[in-house]
């Protein structure tokens, strides 16, 4: 599965309950990885590592349960930058990384090692090693992923997303792996453009999928012209994008053998289909749970 | 005050009780800081502004009082290096730090706004802005400070220190100025080996206190022939230096007017006068509040 933070998350819970023996992959999105206070932060590998591991905090909708905020408190005691609001014991992920970093180890080998200590099934692999920086021209001037989506609550104009690093990026060996050999390749629900185009956009990913289109399942997140969560509409109206699934299916094509999308937009199965792909129609709100297995059952068949 | 840790800590705050007007400067070692999990931890630094706060933890005799451990504790449950202990509440001050250095701060920037929060009347001098690492040859090969003196215990044979990147450093501004400006130069009861020389190392520092020796005070942090705390004892054993206030007195030969020992040294006066400077004796250990305004009297007088 092509990645993004909570979206694809709850898919690959689901796909999970749906079959207890499937072999799942995460190729996750870097884009929106942060340096902050010496510490390198990944939140989508995170969001789905603490999903996948029942230790997610279901009332903020980020982070982990029973979390507490010492650390966050006096930080901002001490007047210094607690706008990105990291966790006790998410610190504690972030401390670990970026010990291991400094040992030597890649982004890929740290997330082996917590997956593994956070007990999950699923391969978590971040979609390359090196450095890429999704970054955004907006109404406030240049902003980094997290100062658009944290700091400013994606509640400002968008005039274009640059993806730093990602052309000069190599793909991982185990992403190269899972795209080539995996039986399907699932796009989550996730942002096309500031979570799954970063991914697109290193070199190999869109080639692979170009190749193997056939075995590509691609979920819209937009639902009756809307996001489930985050700016997704907001930011594909103001770069140019028709909102809704159509639109999810042109920013796609080429690359997509079926696309699933909601019941609540049946009418524009013909217009999807169109863009040259196949389309399926189910429930696809994964906040509920039988809509969630619904979607994971679409996604297999 | 040529500062180390805690012996510094203590007698700054007691020159603070015998005089609250007088005009205090920690010119601090850096020699023991360290980067971990991507945070830069300075622990002389925080242990003077610590205990200058009220803010110290007396129990442990290092880090903050009323700490917890949460993030250390998960650290540890995530497979993470948690030899070096760091609570919650004294981790805001590495990432404030880690954050301030990564937009371009220096370390003197950030002690003096790190000062400021703690509300400090002392001028917090890292001696350099630029790297210090004293590291160990010892009997387990060479080893970092803090593998030396908090993962070993400083439980090794030591064969020899080495101050990497103090030929180099620049003595700070701010620290030359105190040195030059100040009416008296303390060298604190701090280790001589690894607290204080990493200090008289930096450029400029030893020729300061040779030209002003005559203004120059140094308290020996032996008494008794052992250390009040820490390995000074040992070390000064395993690299050839008599272990005893006439040892501490050799050390700083040439760039101190006026030592001070214990009364318990008494005995030692005059082979401490004969290498060349005055000698004062009083009660030094500073644990007692009496004994502490004893020491901070002999030192200003």
């Amino acid at each position: 599965m092509l990645s993004g933070g909570v979206g694809a998350a709850r898919l690959l819970r689901a796909l999970r309950r749906h079959d207890a023996d499937v072999e799942l992959s995460a190729v996750v999105n870097v884009g929106d990885d942060l340096v902050m206070h010496g510490l390198t932060i990944c939140p989508d590998l995170d969001t789905i590592m603490y999903t996948l591991a029942g230790a997610h905090n279901d009332e903020l909708g980020w982070g982990l349960a029973n979390e507490t905020w010492r650390v966050m408190q006096r930080l901002g005691e001490l007047g210094g930058e607690n706008w990105f609001a990291l966790g006790d014991l998410d610190l504690a992920t972030h401390l670990y990384r970026s010990q291991r970093l400094a040992q030597g180890a890649t982004k890929t080998d740290v997330s082996r090692e917590l997956a593994a200590r956070f007990g999950l099934d699923v391969a978590l692999l971040p979609v390359s090693d090196d450095p890429i920086a999704t970054e955004f021209d907006t109404a406030l001037g240049p902003l980094s992923f997290q100062e658009y989506f944290v700091r400013h609550r994606h509640d400002v104009v968008v005039n274009a997303v640059r993806v730093r690093g990602a052309a000069a990026a190599v793909l991982s060996d185990p992403a190269r792996d899972a795209l080539e050999r995996s039986s399907r390749i699932v796009i989550a629900p996730s942002n096309p453009l500031i979570s799954i185009d970063p991914i697109l956009r290193v070199p190999g990913v869109a080639d692979i999928l170009t190749r193997r289109r056939d075995d590509v399942v691609a979920v819209s997140p937009l639902v009756g012209g809307a996001a489930i969560k985050g700016p997704a509409d907001r930011l594909m109206r103001e770069l140019g994008h028709e909102v809704n699934a159509v639109g999810v299916a042109r920013f796609y094509q080429g690359m997509v053998g079926t696309m699933i999308i909601d019941v609540v937009d049946a009418d524009q199965a013909d217009a999807v289909a169109n863009t040259g792909c196949d389309v399926r129609v189910t429930t696809t709100v994964m906040s509920r749970d039988d809509h969630a297995l619904a979607l994971a059952d679409a996604v297999r068949s």
